[in-house]
C-alpha cells in the first residue's frame, strides 16, 4: 500500500498526528505497517529494559537501555535497507561482543558523541531518515518493579515474567521521573494515541507510569486506541481476556482511556495453538460482552499472520488504524 | 580548494586514476586532501594489523583486521559527517567493549551480513558515499614478520616496532597470498601510483609483499610517487634518511619503482623536535644528493602542519600530487 497524503491533507491541511506508545517486537511490527500510511508518527518508547544487550549497556555504560528504541528506529528507517539491517545485526562471537546488537552499540556511541541519549537518538534518526519521531519515555533508565499477587516484589523488567506469578501491579523507580517535554507536547497535539500490541506489564504500562505522560494522555482529546495482543504471555497475562488487559491498564492509570479496542477474531490454526501451548501461551479470549459493557468500541478482524511466530498483520492493522483516525479527525473537524 | 573536473576531463575524457597504497594514519591524512582533487581514487589498504581493536577482532571473529580500512573509509566518506564520526568512535567503557572502535565493529558486522570482507567493505562504502574505491590488499588477514639485524625474527605487525631493533627485512605469512583481482586491475589501469606517508615496514611494504601486487606495480606505466615521512619512527626507521626509505622499498620489491619523491623541507620548530625526541623520533634527513643520484626526481616543499602532532599538510601535498599526475597524463597523451 502506498501513502495517499492527499486524502488526509484535504481534511486537516496536514497529516493526522498519531502517537504510538509501547516497546518490544509488537510495537516494531505495527510501525512497519503504520509508516506506509499518510500519518505523522511519534513513537514513545519504554526505557525499562534490563535484560540482554540493553541490560549490559545500561549497567556498564550508565545509559538508558537502547534496545526498544533500536527496534523502532529500524522499523521506521527509510534509508538504505542495509543501514536497518546493520542496526538489527547481533554479534554471535567475540568476548564481550557476543549477544550485543550492533544497533545498541551505535546508539551507545551516539549518546556519547552527542552528549545525551535523546540527542543521540535524534541525530541517528536523521542519518537513518526515520519516518517520524522516536522519543524515549524518559531521558534516563527506569527500574520496573512488580508487586505479585502473593505480596512479593520482583525487581527488573526481565525478571518479572520469569517470576512466573500473577502480577498485581507494576511501579517504577524513580517514581517521579520526568517525561521529555517533546513527548508531552506530542501527546497534547495528537489526533490519535495508540497502545499495543506488546507486553502489557513490561512494554506498555511502564510508559503510563511516567506521571506527566499518563496525565497528558488522559487529558488529550485524541482518539485512543488499544491493539490487544493475540496470545497471552506467560508470567504476564496468563489466562487474560481482552477485558482483563483493559482493566489492568485502567487500574494503573486510574481512568478508562481507550475509545477503541482492536482485536483479532481470525482463526488460529491448531498446530499454532499447540506450539504456543508448549510455552504456556494461549489465545487471548475475546470477551466481547465484557469489553463493550465497559464502554469500549471494538474492531474485530482477522489480524494474524503466521510465520515462525504469530505476528500481527501490520498492513491490515494499520489500515484499520488509519481509517479510525481519519474518521475521528473528520468528525472532530 | 574545490574540485576542478573540467581541467582534467579535457585531457583524458575522464578523471585521472590514482591508486594509493598503504595504511595507518598517514594514508588517511593524505586521502582527506586527495579526495578534494578531481581524481578517481582507489586505495589499497594493508591487512597485516594485529594490535588493538583490529587485533582482537582478527583473532576472535576470524576476519581480516578492519582498522586501516576503517580509517580510509572515514577519510573518503562523503556522507553525513556524523557517519564518519560514528565510524571513528572508540568505546572507553564496557567489559569487552572498551578500546573497540565502533567502525571496526560495523565492518565486522558487514562482513558477516555480506558473507565476506571485501563485499562488506563495498556495501559499507556505498552507504558512506565513499569517494573512490577501498580495497584490502588481500581478502584475508596477513601475518607480518620481521627479520632483525641480529638474525632474530619478530612475529606480528604490532610487535615489530616494539622489538626496538633494526629491521633487516619483513616478510608475510602466507607468502603466496592472492591480491584482489580488482586491486591488480586498478594498478594496471592507473595513471598514478602513490605510496606513503606511513609506517615504512608495517603499513607500506606489507602491501608490496603480496606477490602479484608488486608485479603489477613494477609493470605499470603509471607515474609512481613516494611521499616520504617527515619524522623517523622508533623501532622502524630510526636514523633513516629519505634515501634509506627508498632503498628499503627497493630491497623488498627487487627494483627501484618510483619516479618522484615528495619530501618536506620546511622548518620544524625546536619545541616539536624536543617533543618527538622524547619518543625517540627525529626529522628524516633529506639527503637530496643520495636521492637524486639514485635517479629519483624530488619535490621539496614545506609540507608539515603542527597541531598535537606533526601532520602532512594534506591540501598542499595533494596539490603537488595532482600537478604531477596531470603533467604526467599530458606528457603520456
Amino acid at each position: 500500500m502506498s501513502p495517499k497524503p492527499s486524502a488526509s491533507l484535504n481534511i486537516l491541511g496536514r497529516l493526522p498526528r498519531i502517537v504510538v506508545i509501547g516497546g518490544g517486537t509488537g510495537l516494531s511490527v505495527m510501525l512497519r505497517g503504520l509508516k506506509q500510511q499518510p500519518l505523522d508518527i511519534t513513537a514513545i518508547v519504554t526505557v525499562a529494559d534490563d535484560g540482554g544487550s540493553s541490560g549490559i549497556l545500561r549497567e556498564e555504560l550508565q545509559m538508558p537501555p537502547p534496545g526498544d528504541i533500536r527496534s523502532v528506529l529500524a522499523a521506521l528507517a527509510d534509508a538504505e535497507p542495509l543501514l536497518a539491517e546493520m542496526l538489527s545485526y547481533r554479534f554471535n562471537n567475540g568476548k564481550g561482543l557476543a549477544g550485543h546488537s550492533l544497533g545498541n552499540l551505535i546508539i551507545a556511541a551516539m549518546t556519547d558523541i552527542s552528549g545525551d541519549f535523546v540527542t543521540g537518538i535524534r541525530e541517528l534518526s536523521r542519518v537513518l531518515a526515520v519516518r517520524g519521531r522516536v522519543l524515549p519515555a524518559a531521558n534516563q533508565a527506569i527500574v520496573l518493579k512488580a508487586e505479585m499477587s502473593d505480596g512479593s516484589v520482583v525487581v527488573g523488567e526481565s525478571s518479572i515474567p520469569k517470576a512466573g506469578g500473577a502480577i498485581k501491579r507494576v511501579f517504577i523507580e524513580p517514581p517521579d521521573v520526568d517525561p521529555l517535554p517533546e513527548a508531552v507536547g506530542a501527546i497534547e497535539q495528537a489526533d490519535a494515541i495508540l497502545m499495543g500490541p506488546g507486553s502489557l506489564y513490561t512494554s506498555i504500562i511502564p510508559n503510563l507510569l511516567v506521571p506527566k505522560l499518563a496525565e497528558a494522555i488522559v487529558n488529550s482529546d485524541a482518539i485512543k486506541i488499544f491493539v490487544c495482543n493475540v496470545m497471552t504471555q506467560p508470567g504476564e497475562t496468563d489466562d487474560y481476556s481482552v477485558s482483563n488487559h483493559l482493566d489492568a491498564i485502567q487500574a494503573h492509570i486510574g481512568h478508562p482511556i481507550f475509545d477503541y479496542v482492536i482485536v483479532n477474531d481470525g482463526e488460529i490454526p491448531e498446530q499454532v495453538h499447540s506450539m504456543y501451548a508448549e510455552k504456556g501461551s494461549k489465545a487471548v479470549l475475546v470477551d466481547m460482552d465484557e469489553v463493550t459493557r465497559r464502554g469500549y468500541k471494538v474492531i474485530a478482524d482477522t489480524l494474524v499472520l503466521f510465520r515462525t511466530y504469530l505476528r500481527h498483520d501490520a498492513s491490515k492493522l494499520s489500515q484499520h488504524i488509519y481509517q479510525l483516525v481519519t474518521d475521528w479527525v473528520q468528525r472532530k473537524g
